[in-house]
């Protein structure tokens, strides 16, 4: 009996409150279109020192007690909620996509990493009494590798579920990032767990370079031998034992064997987790309902526990220091956005795109948070620094969502058919119908959506069965306004006409599929207008019905659009 | 940072290792048709210090240390465990049936709470030196006082989990046992805090009195009005907030405030989740997939932690005292299945049931071994008499299962034609045409085996498309063989004949639904021959048809059958 009868009370009373408020204001959040997150950390920080701490004392402290069993059993469940978090992120992280943007997350990642370590290094070096450090003291040096660290690391959990509530996170963007922030929060750890060993703070796990090699030998075994057993496992597994049950258990086992496998090798438990789930969602044979059940329970009830629990930690008006958290915020903004965004422009993406990856790299959270709280502890950083952090950190995570949804509306939202429909968006298709048509148009889509594929051919279809959409000419403009955030035009070619019920009984030769966000009947309408008047007429659809490749209709059709 | 970087590594690697033996040997144990949960607390101790901490120490000690932030943590989880496997389980409770069976259930709990408590307060009163008590210590009667009420407590989340195990849980003899439980446990719970207050144990909480009101009030509050609200708020949520997420949150939220309160007031947290979830489940708002979402990660993840726990606390061996051990054995087994049978008897059951109930009542598990540590820690119990109680509690939940399953046997199985069709299973009904028959038919048979009428309904349709039912002469024999343990025998007769495909193509006008265990090719066999030899006369099927009320019926069919 660790716990005592009233700490149990606390306990609970504490898990409902919380959850409670974070659920609640997440889900404001989210009905003005942000993401739930945010509501949820809002929520940590109403409810910490900061305000409920400072107006109702006695009420926080009876709620949120700072000794005895309570706040440990509290940290073993928000451990146990990130880990879980980081499971589920990884099981719906698409492998085969994330290898195919392999060069731009490697631009992205080595900007994103090296110029905010950077800023954050060089200023820290030079005037390091500005961030309460004595400039002659030897730990200049560490405090600026630590400055540097801390400003370059992602938040993977913050990261991974602010694209997960936009809608993005199974898109080829949200790919691109999270694949960068792996690689960039692998080798923050790395040098942050070196910091540690050289300040002596830490006491325990092993050297510098056995680390290297564990998590070397950890990434080829997990991908390259483990990924192939659990793909063998799986259908054994479901036929042997219970179903759902033993398939959930065994995520959560290897998840957690993962994660304290990572987190004894030095690098955060986290990665193990999120690792331990890509590879088991990378199998085809995990189902839906498997997925289905861990993403609504974690996401619901585990996640909002941890993204609430951040807030609670400190008191953010007793500690704020204007001119540190001011510096800070603009080293880290700075540095993140430009040098993510460098690399992700390098990497082949557009302007408007790279400033949205930028701050999709941008998020901090956890990650910081934890990492500054172990300096602090080490004595490496004043507290005022430690404040910085955390402001720094949420605020980062707070205009991610908005920024990438500006940036992302200015390169897609606006754009004209020249701009969308690009030569990626071109097929040329053999079809026997126009549902066939449909399916095959909808699985491209949904790369591009994130959605599945059913569902953006099962609204297609409905949209069908109202109106046929064969317009006239041997031109069809199927459409769907789903909950997107930009459209997608899609272009068919087909090698032989297929039926579109079009009122001229000309079955369709050029099929267009625009699919647009929900909440913009005028850029539908805009698009549609365009397609007829650009594409419509008939001598212009017989030209493009006679492509014979991609590369030869999209060069037709920028002539026809520009 | 309350749980270090070594800690957390530990921490997550015992979680894994006890969800792998737990669901493993829980996995192994219902493939020898036991209930998951004896492999589950076999897994503990296996782990605990029985097995595992006397063979390797050292591993013991790394993976489940003693101090520290671990098993505080660990605490934490395992109590958030059992809140939430009462609330799953108070969600799978039919308020209805448990009010159909107010008198069963009365005298169930209450020779079930009576005859165990003397027959465990007499001897240890008179004998206290036996269990180590000095005869003349002042604390002889709280002992006594304590023992009583330690054998006359059942365990809901044990007794809860046995019968979803066994698929009982909604069945007419399953509501009867959680009914009685529930009532037993609450008094048993009001008696031990009051023991625990006049030992000075107590430091917190409030008066007695209060406590019985508190109790009372709780009690009406939740099942007078809060239960009508929830009814009344569940299509708001649903309809404002996201779904399911909302919802998930909503019955946690509340779980765990019920928990909280109840805790507070001295009765054990579970209590108020399983109230909880008593009252949610019980509205017709709730979806199907809410359930399932929750019940599969609450009893496939967090309820094997729970019961592995209970083996991890306790060395076996070295604190086993025989004559101890038996005594307690045999008072606690006698009370119990003495008690709770004689008045599942009274109550109106039949000898066999009645013995299926007692040992249903039987389980004890985690709630005396909360009890029995409690009491060691207050100086009250020897460590000898403990490891008795923790005995006791596991052999009385290994026994319930297989127990149940033989007089269940015995009392259904086994049965001829006459004992099972009795007047409870027989109907007149009004029906167009056979899907109405058989749809009703379904929805009886649903609550006497505690599968959906749906699940049933489709079985019988997909039976009926096999090979048409009607047999001649107007009779029609439709069935299905179900995961069950007991043949359902249900008799309709129809107000006007309706067609079965009988191959005489006469309509039929009685029907005889027969349900049968999936493995018991033979018993369904019999039961087919009895119902067509005894009833399929056609000047018999022509009398029961002419009935027009079910007494007159069953009273035909009596004289048919016997």
């Amino acid at each position: 009996m660790n716990i005592s009868h009233q700490e149990v009370t606390v306990f609970l009373l504490s898990i409902s409150v919380l959850l409670f408020l974070a659920r609640f204001l997440g889900e404001m959040f989210n009905k003005i279109k942000q993401p739930s997150i945010i509501g949820e950390i809002f929520a940590g920080i109403l409810l910490g020192p900061t305000l409920l701490g400072n107006i109702f004392p006695e009420i926080h402290a009876y709620l949120f007690p700072k000794t005895g069993a309570v706040p440990i059993a509290m940290e073993g469940i928000t451990t146990l909620a990130v880990v879980m978090l980081l499971i589920v992120s990884g099981l719906e992280v698409n492998l085969s996509l994330i290898v195919r943007q392999t060069k731009t997350a490697f631009f992205t990642s080595t900007f994103g990493m090296v110029i905010p370590f950077i800023l954050g290094f060089v200023p820290c070096y030079y005037f390091p009494h500005f961030f309460g450090i004595a400039p002659d003291s030897e730990r200049v040096l560490l405090f600026a590798l630590f400055m540097g660290t801390a400003l370059s690391i992602s938040a993977l959990p913050v990261i991974a579920r602010t694209l997960m509530d936009m809608n993005l996170l199974k898109s080829e963007m949200g790919m691109i990032i999270i694949a960068s922030a792996i690689v960039n929060d692998l080798f923050g750890w790395v040098i942050f767990s070196f910091i540690l060993g050289m300040m002596g703070g830490k006491k325990d796990g092993i050297g510098f370079e056995q680390q290297l090699m564990w998590i070397f030998g950890f990434l080829v075994f997990m991908f390259l031998i483990l990924r192939k057993v659990i793909d063998k496992a799986l259908p054994f597994i479901q036929k042997t034992f219970s179903y759902p049950g033993s398939i959930l258990n065994f995520i959560f086992i290897l998840g957690f064997l993962a994660a304290a496998l990572t987190e004894y090798v030095g690098i955060h438990a986290i990665f193990g987790a999120f690792i331990a789930g890509v590879i088991i969602g990378d199998s085809s044979h995990l189902r839906e309902k498997t997925r289905e059940i861990i993403h609504q329970f974690v996401t619901n009830i585990f996640a909002p526990l941890f993204f609430i629990s951040i807030g609670l930690k400190v008191d953010f008006v007793a500690n704020f220091d204007l001119p540190v958290v001011l510096i800070v915020l603009v080293l880290a903004f700075a540095g993140k956005v430009i040098g993510a965004g460098l690399g992700a422009r390098l990497g082949g993406m557009n302007l408007m795109e790279s400033l949205a990856i930028g701050f999709g790299m941008n998020s901090r959270g956890a990650m910081e948070i934890i990492l500054g709280l172990l300096a602090l502890q080490a004595g490496l950083i004043q507290e005022s620094v430690f404040v910085a952090l955390v402001i720094m950190a949420l605020l980062t995570s707070m205009l991610s969502a908005p920024a990438m949804g500006y940036f992302l509306n200015l390169s897609k939202r606006k754009s004209r058919l020249q701009d969308i429909l690009t030569h990626k968006n071109i097929f040329i298709l053999d079809a026997e119908s126009s549902g066939d048509v449909l399916s095959t148009l909808a699985a491209k889509a949904a790369k591009d959506t994130g959605l599945s594929q059913e569902f953006i051919l099962q609204e297609l279809l409905d949209r069908e069965k109202l109106l046929p959409t064969g317009i006239a000419n041997g031109l069809a403009i199927p459409h769907a306004k789903l909950k997107i955030t930009f459209p997608v035009v899609l272009l068919a070619v087909l090698k032989k006409p297929v039926d579109f019920k079009a009122s001229d009984n000309i079955p369709a030769s050029v099929v267009v599929l625009i699919i647009s966000p929900g909440d913009e009947s005028e850029l539908y309408l805009n698009l549609l207008a365009e397609t007829v008047t650009k594409l419509g007429d008939p001598d212009r659809v017989e030209a493009i019905a006679a492509c014979k490749t991609t590369e030869e209709a999209a060069h037709l059709i920028k002539s026809f659009t520009a």
